[in-house]
């Protein structure tokens, strides 16, 4: 679980199908590592988030097959709505961004550039600014494969929404009407930010908030 | 080298004593790896950063036994002077801290810990609201380290200057005149934070910035 400071995410999900423990488990285990556990205010984990999670059969109602898998959905949507929703209040958050690696070597790979770029405070600050700042991200990729990859070969793209801004880690050239169009896209409150590392398969979703001075007034303005 | 936003740190040394090369680069090389590789604002690497010494033997003098380690030592201080000025001078700081992790199990360990607690967002702002917020560090401590052991079991030191705020992971109890102490400490622009992890020998020193406001102005308000 990765939340913001120090605050307790207590998270109640409560069911009244008959659903058989063991698949309960898997569906909660399932759906839970794709909402809270992709989500990221500053990188620092809480000290006691929890997602308790009753299913007590009360309807009578047993899912069984394509009902089973769509009671797996809607709880998997129900989660990832809260878990979205904490990155969107995420203390002085004015941005939720849905940040995609895709291209990774290995799952590792993935998730490591992920949660650079998702805790990146230059880039967090960037998004505030409403700044498509490719180079702080490129930079960032760059800084998390420089062990593994002279990051010299690195064919990488970038995009910002539907908009490609790096191409094969060459930048693209943008004419006035496009330059519009990523200016408008950078005021949206939710944006996309794809990062395609052109490496393997792997991928990794991560939801992250800019960096306000509101984080920093959060933050820093009262006295344990 | 860890250098704020990308900017570019060029870093000339003269001196004109005759030194021979590979005493030189092994006097350089020890004097980066314990000051300008030792500092962070923002945990982002610049792509640029360069160290350039030279020696041109000039004055005919050789140094050699005591006073080459004299020579040694006064490039060395340079070069820590230098970088703690890029600390004290990064994009928005009003404070530097000098961390010293010790006790840790290993040398991996101990760097570990200082970058997660020098790139703490959390641990930052709380500089620049002048809160001695061990509980933050605390937690930065369990992070880092809760794949590696049972967090339960730690005994952690932490001390901000000569006050000791947390004992064998215990809250130390503050008279009224031991919490004006820590106060006057706190509003110091320059602060010692010490951490000991009590699990062997190994330790690191980090010299890191406050997270302010101006940071987030510095970084959100331009457009590439």
């Amino acid at each position: 679980m990765i939340s913001p400071t120090m605050a307790t995410m207590l998270c109640y999900l409560t069911c009244d199908a008959v659903v058989a423990e063991d698949e309960w488990r898997a569906i909660i285990a399932s759906a839970v590592a794709q909402s809270f556990n992709r989500i990221t205010v500053d990188g620092q984990a809480s000290t006691n988030d929890t997602v308790v999670a009753l299913a007590n059969g009360a309807s009578g109602v047993r899912p069984v097959g394509d009902e089973l898998e769509l009671l797996s959905a809607a709880i998997h949507a129900v989660c990832l709505s809260l878990a979205v929703s904490i990155v969107a209040d995420g203390e002085g958050a004015t941005k939720v961004i849905r940040l995609s690696v895709v291209g990774a070597a290995d799952d590792v790979e993935a998730e490591a550039v992920a949660r650079a770029v998702g805790n990146s405070p230059l880039i967090k600050a960037a998004f505030y600014g409403e700044d498509p700042n490719w180079g702080r991200v490129a930079q960032t990729v760059g800084q998390t494969l420089c062990e593994v990859e002279d990051t010299r070969s690195l064919a990488v793209d970038i995009d910002y929404g539907p908009l490609r801004v790096l191409n094969g880690s060459l930048p693209v050239d943008f004419d006035k009407e496009a330059k519009q169009s990523l200016r408008d896209l950078m005021a949206s409150s939710e944006i996309d930010l794809t990062i395609n590392l052109h490496r393997g398969k792997s991928r990794a979703l991560l939801y992250f908030s800019d960096l306000t001075h509101q984080y920093v007034t959060f933050n820093a303005e009262y006295t344990t």
